[in-house]
């Protein structure tokens, strides 16, 4: 039950990394909506790995197929099933892990949980399930775009390298521009070299995802449980390697005083005619307050661990728990942040756009 | 629809600050537990006001009357209602908002979404709905005990002062012989110093909320979206004040490369003829890998920002768009951590006992 | 998890029928919706016991306290949370059946389901809870009526006694006028005598009950699953004693040939410069065509058996497998259809309300 | 968000009928379960068109291809993906009703909500999405055969002809060895002539279907909205051109009394030392009592409608509300139930596996 996502713009992905191929059902899109393939696969391209050769050497297209819900270009309120089949698995590569717990993998415990695995690739574990996700938060992002919503991420930091400047000091777009997505050219290249130095000693390492949407009118996200930060950290931490979230002043603004913490409230004169707007003087509270859009820019960051492939040998136990040494194969990224650019997008375009239809039903 | 939470295990909360009373309804708790009325009275007693200078004047005895799903001492597998009147309403304290926006409260955002508020001490905004999650969560622990599961809190961090021990290093217990809530006893000292002082002078601070869950088997948590530290995340995220949470290594986990920062496995000899056991030889997963508990300590951190009414005067703007001063009033703790050590635990409470139901379902 | 129905307009009951009380949570009623709750309390009151001599002669009065969710007359978009306390429970009356199981009742599956019950008056599986359903169906109905949707119900048939006459001859609201409910008043008469006589054998009887709801604007109700006929025969079935549910031609549509049951559309010229509107020549299809309201009349009938408790000895088993006598006592209707009306339109404005939330979420 | 069913055992079907292909995922699948492909392309072969000159001559194999959830011939708890590719669209039969509304289709109420339709042959609403249903169905079979659980479903109307006998007087197994699928031959020799009688004169007539489920333990459904009757009779009132449905003595039971109506319970001695066993002299309750199976068998009946499209010419009305004149065109069947036995099978079983799994949480 654990793969479905969302309230009333709900996915349910399906997949298994080296199975026939992964996809997703989106059962809640609104009808009539133009449908921009083009965009979906630029999207999906942008995610897909050898994109450099400090990302992994899988080659897969990621090249969708439309299965249902779109009809002359447009979506009919029905199920959209998009489907990317596998090309490139190399599942003999996986041999050696058939009876082998990778450490802090999810080799152990899907073992345990289901009695069985699949074992290639990591099966359903693997992040190439991820895929799926972008497929449907292109959808979600041309439904976002419609109401003036524009989602950016980028990679603010890679091991102990920090990027160390606020999002509004910096072009966003020239994320785009490098293999790594950091929106600083000079950043972004000590950061290609810090991962290319730890490809080349065949380990990895962490790294930071910060994410801005703007654009998001007040009133989006619900009060309680489903608060808009809520969904978002729930959203971020079931990204694959994913250990810490925060949004606004987040873990920092623990040190403040409410005093200077608080967010004032002031009237943004409108132009000409146009009524003034109710603005904040800071943006500690990252454009949520109660769990509800306030009209700022909504901003968090996300943590991404160091990949747990390596190739190294590492000590672990096999599945009659005697002890074994795993040894490093198959293709893997040594830093994970700079394709999890566009899947920290899409998850945050799905959490907005659920939010979006789900605010049509706050008043009467 | 967002006060709701929960897969099986399913939680409905209801009630404003200042209206007659707060519940919840818990639908999914399975027939046959042995209901403890004083340990789940005790668990609301952790976090009712009034218990020391640092925290909120207001009176409220929080006592909890059963209503439903409970005969004999025993769940019927039937809803269980649960009712806590409010009592020390001081409704006056709040006329000077009905008009106000205070800052970084939720008035201004609830007032756009709903077109109306509840503006008596926050509504549904209030904090005070947590006593419906601690009265569910003690119901959820009591199913955990069980189960042999034992959820641990307390305080890090107050501002700028952090404890700076790691919860291996401490008696957890102590945590609880505190106004502060915080184990190590010579700290908890020098934090309610701080907190007293931030009070005198109208301010208010944020802190760290630190939390344990020992016991947990192998196999709780479910893959993809519904991973155990993401509902964890969106637990935590969900109640008031928090702008962050890490779990295991968390974010200090980005800097380290993948070969330190694993867990190799090893087999802990088993005790006489019992099978050995398979063990990480660090704990950096904080005891979830690929969603799912590997029967390690679970440990995570959650950050609360300084509450917002502070007794200063602060620019906002009114209803009508209007700049108004929001003078501080009302009974407010100055620092929300100690009182949230027992909300903390009660929605990773919430969240445990979900995920050990869901897992009755992984296996034919 | 089970006593939670509805997707945006989500109601959750609780209570047992000799507990503190019963009750309902609203979870997604929309803000700014005016609270009639004399209307609510006049619903409850067509439902409640002691109504005449045909009527269980427990005696509650049925009055139900608001314990959130409303403010200033208003709902407020969060929960709303209403609450009927018991008052007339004689649960030593039930002491005879602690160790038997009532044939036709839910004694026994309760019993092996959840290993224990709440025996005093069925406890949960008691019809009594449906009284708050009927409370949650008034709100329902106070959505409807916004949008100008009207839901009538009544008796039809009684026993072997039919009223034998299509809605659309009678003047439905006469049926408020007798006990019965039926809008024929000299075939409720025949039925009040009919239902009399049971009485007085201590026997009961089963009868359907009718519904029809008009205004309902094209378009309500979704594709596939969630047919609005499909959640409209869930809603039905849901309520004690219902064996049965048809809509529009229903079972003796299937007698029928295509090219008299298809209802042929036509051109209604609409009013002045209005625009005419899509009509159906006839109504086979009970208002609903591929599960999605076309703006005609919505009618279906719902079948209920004959009330199990009856004041007869019967012969049954008891916990330890022993056969016994089980004798009729406590106080029951001998027909619940008449004071099944309200339950019928209760779950009809759920399902309505429902749907035309979910309908707002149809197109972009 | 409808196209999904279920709460444990989820489905959601995508699909047009002549787009790509349908399908469905099956989220909630327990892991350890024989995936028997052969057993499922039976189930869709059962289903299929083409079956005799009394169905549909659309040719579809109706294969599948199982893209994910399966490995090394088990499930693994991941969503299990099914596609079936369509393969004989023959969309240009479709063109003339791109603008016109067929009677008694959903062409009209899909065009009024979603502001435009997939057209060619029904689109999303057409009865090919059931293929999806029977291929998940399948799956929930083999779960269900486990646990010692049947299910047979049989035509036991046509029209005005009635089979008229109980199904404990037939062999059921018979009803796959005729076209009609009625399991006495001869009644099954004249319904064919029926409908075949019907077909020439370029009409459709409907039908009734009866089924059984033998060997569901006592326990399986949930009180009060999800009970095991409501849960069925929304599953098969989904089913396209349903118009009723009843369980157990059904509308029939009504016109008893329940003197004669309550099923008396008694004990059937145990073979050899195995203790008695609770069963009912009657089973007017049809298997459920209370909402929950009660060990007796579970039977039920559902009604459909004559198939709307028709060889025969119609008044309808166009997108532009003008009048105009619908010619039947494209294959159909002239009476759906022989098809439909293995769809309410296919939505029994879903329902069943749901149920079953449901009932592991219970109890502590």
């Amino acid at each position: 039950m654990s793969s479905t996502y969302g309230t009333v713009f709900k996915i349910s992905t399906f997949g298994e990394s080296h199975g026939p191929g992964i996809g997703v059902i989106i059962d809640g899109c609104p009808a009539g909506l133009a449908f921009d393939t083009d965009f979906i696969q630029q999207e999906l391209t942008r995610r897909k790995p050898g994109q450099s050769r400090i990302t992994t050497q899988r080659r897969e297209a990621d090249e969708f197929e439309v299965l249902s819900g779109v009809f002359e270009g447009q979506t009919q309120g029905t199920p959209i099933a998009l489907l990317i089949r596998n090309t490139d698995q190399r599942s003999k590569d996986y041999g050696h892990i058939a009876q082998q717990f990778r450490p802090s993998h999810a080799d152990y415990t899907y073992q345990v949980k289901y009695g069985s695995r699949d074992y290639r690739g990591g099966g359903r574990s693997s992040a190439r399930e991820t895929a799926a996700r972008v497929a449907a938060g292109a959808v979600a992002k041309l439904l976002l775009r419609q109401q003036g919503v524009q989602i950016q991420a980028y990679v603010s930091q890679v091991g102990t390298l920090k990027l160390g400047k606020a999002y509004t000091e910096m072009n966003l777009a020239l994320a785009e521009e490098n293999a790594v997505r950091c929106p600083d050219p000079e950043t972004a290249e000590r950061m290609f070299q810090y991962i290319d130095d730890v490809r080349k000693q065949g380990d990895s390492v962490g790294g930071v995802v910060d994410c801005v949407a703007t654009g998001v009118p007040v009133g989006w996200g619900e009060p309680v449980f489903d608060k808009l930060h809520a969904e978002l950290g729930k959203a971020m931490l079931s990204i694959n390697a994913v250990k810490g979230f925060e949004y606004g002043s987040g873990f920092a603004g623990v040190e403040q005083l409410g005093s200077t913490h608080n967010d004032e409230f002031y009237i943004e004169a409108g132009a000409g005619s146009e009524p003034g707007r109710v603005r904040t003087k800071t943006n500690q509270s990252g454009g949520i307050q109660g769990g509800i859009s306030n009209g700022e820019d909504i901003y968090f960051r996300t943590a991404f661990k160091p990949v747990a492939t390596i190739m190294q040998d590492q000590d672990s136990v096999d599945v009659n728990g005697d002890p074994v040494t795993v040894s490093g194969k198959g293709r893997h990224d040594p830093c994970v942040v700079p394709r999890a650019v566009p899947i920290v997008e899409a998850m945050a375009a799905l959490v907005l756009a659920d939010m979006y239809l789900r605010n049509k039903l706050a008043r009467v």
